[in-house]
């Protein structure tokens, strides 16, 4: 039995005043960002469940995946911001808070895996001790656009050791593959670590169901996160990504880009920086990155 | 600093290529519907993102709040189901589900109280038994659309009593005011219940919060939940609600509708039916039900 069109007509109106309605709700605040966001929030979330025809199986299937997306979150694990990575919602918010300046180094996802208050070391130090795999030399500059050199910028470094799981996943959760420092008078900087491994992110949840259902790997190409801050500049949230790595083409949270594809590389044992002596393989990457001064909020047009 | 054209351009071809990328990241699946939820899914909730300029600091607080909304779910509390009522979102699925018929009764929301294998009874028991509040005798009739009394159609009721609690908020966990029975040969029903008051949705968890910033009460008008099914019809999910309530214009989950609205007519003590003899005050309301058939799929025009 189909609709007549009066029943049609019916039907729209009732849906678009149930908008209306759930939008007018959320007026009474006297924040106007709070009630921008909840307005447009309300209008996004019933046009997807009106354009679907949204089935209440379907529902209780969304109600359920939040439930244990919920029972799987703990002080260890963010089944959240798994599912806003897959979902491409981290690299969203990251493209519209780095606004496209053609000189600067452009951003990628957070993730889950920042710890504040990592330790503090001199440029030159070797974060990667008691890390699984071949040690690896990181070394660049931050320069501002104009190409001048900035000294004392603040780098966070975090990075997954070559089984590819991170510091804090293992059971001791003693830290390593992290540290913050700052560069020199000359805007350079250095450090030893490990090489980085691909990983898959943590998918024995929901969103590790969500990607069985679509057919897509859980897996992240090798990289390691930084963190870069200065005053009077946009605070710099990136990777960088070990080139010829074979999921660069299909990270699970969309987070490549290629000029954040960089060669590491290889080198045989002996001498090494700075003064160093390698009793194994290993490999260097380059890493220089431009800051963008402080922009005014920006809207696409 | 505000962008060039050059630059905004490569803004909008940024967020628009993410999009793109997040959504063929779906089209592995072989289910097409579920290739067309997440599609519409990913569409709009990049279009919230981008339209709002969502900041970081407001992605942090999205992702705390469902963390919270998490921690506060267990056996007993459903706050993704408050957060869907809130938002509006399980008015609207309901909307999508039960096509406007110019002469079917209308539905509204399921909401989180619902029990399976609620008792069965027979027409005219008493299922108040042990709840607080005064009698309250609710009868009516369930017809098909050409006016046909529909014989041994399922009812199932639901409410909370004059405190505003559900059975399954007491302590005592036991079941009351809710049943399960059938009509009789002539399409009718009767039973007895307490009279339901208006109550607040649980609102000490993070969905509490929100209302709190929006200035919106959490309160829902007093109410009775109806589930009615029979082979060939719709199932209908709606309530009753009492004329009067001095919260029908500001439901917190959107769920009143006009014509639900019965009056709750008061009784002196004395006699009432079934032949039965009241010691206290009383009230009847009727409920005179048109199921609609079972409808192809619809959409929208």
């Amino acid at each position: 039995m189909t609709m007549t069109g009066a029943e049609a007509l019916i039907q729209v109106t009732r849906e678009s005043t149930l908008t209306d309605e759930v939008v007018a709700s959320f007026g009474g605040s006297e924040d106007p960002r709070f009630r921008e966001v909840m307005s447009s929030l309300v209008r996004h979330l019933h046009g997807f469940i009106r354009d679907v025809r949204l089935t209440q199986v379907e529902w209780d299937a969304a109600i359920g995946f939040l439930t244990r997306a919920g029972q799987t979150t703990d002080e260890h694990r963010q089944e959240f911001i798994l599912l806003s990575d897959v979902l491409g919602a981290s690299m969203m918010t990251v493209a519209v808070n780095a606004p496209a300046r053609s000189t600067a180094t452009e951003s990628t996802v957070f993730g889950p895996f920042f710890v504040e208050n990592a330790p503090f070391i001199e440029n030159g130090d070797d974060i990667g001790d008691g890390m699984s795999g071949h040690p690896c030399y990181v070394h660049g500059s931050v320069r501002s656009a104009t190409g001048a050199a900035l000294a004392g910028v603040r780098l966070e470094v975090w990075a997954a050791d070559d089984d590819g799981f991170y510091d804090v996943q293992h059971e001791s959760r003693q830290l390593s593959g992290r540290a913050h420092f700052f560069t020199n008078e000359d805007g350079t900087f250095d450090y030893w670590t490990v090489q980085p491994a691909a990983y898959p992110i943590p998918h024995d949840g929901p969103v590790g169901d969500l990607l069985d259902a679509a057919r897509r790997s859980p897996m992240r190409p090798a990289h390691i996160h930084f963190m870069v801050s200065h005053p009077g500049y946009e605070t710099l949230i990136t990777h960088i990504f070990v080139e010829g790595d074979e999921w660069l083409e299909k990270d699970a949270v969309f987070g490549v880009k290629p000029s954040l594809i960089v060669p590491f590389v290889e080198h045989e044992p002996g001498a090494g920086p700075p003064g160093r002596n390698l009793a194994e393989k290993w490999t260097s990457a380059q890493f220089d990155i431009t800051l963008a001064p402080i922009a005014e909020p920006q809207r696409a047009v």
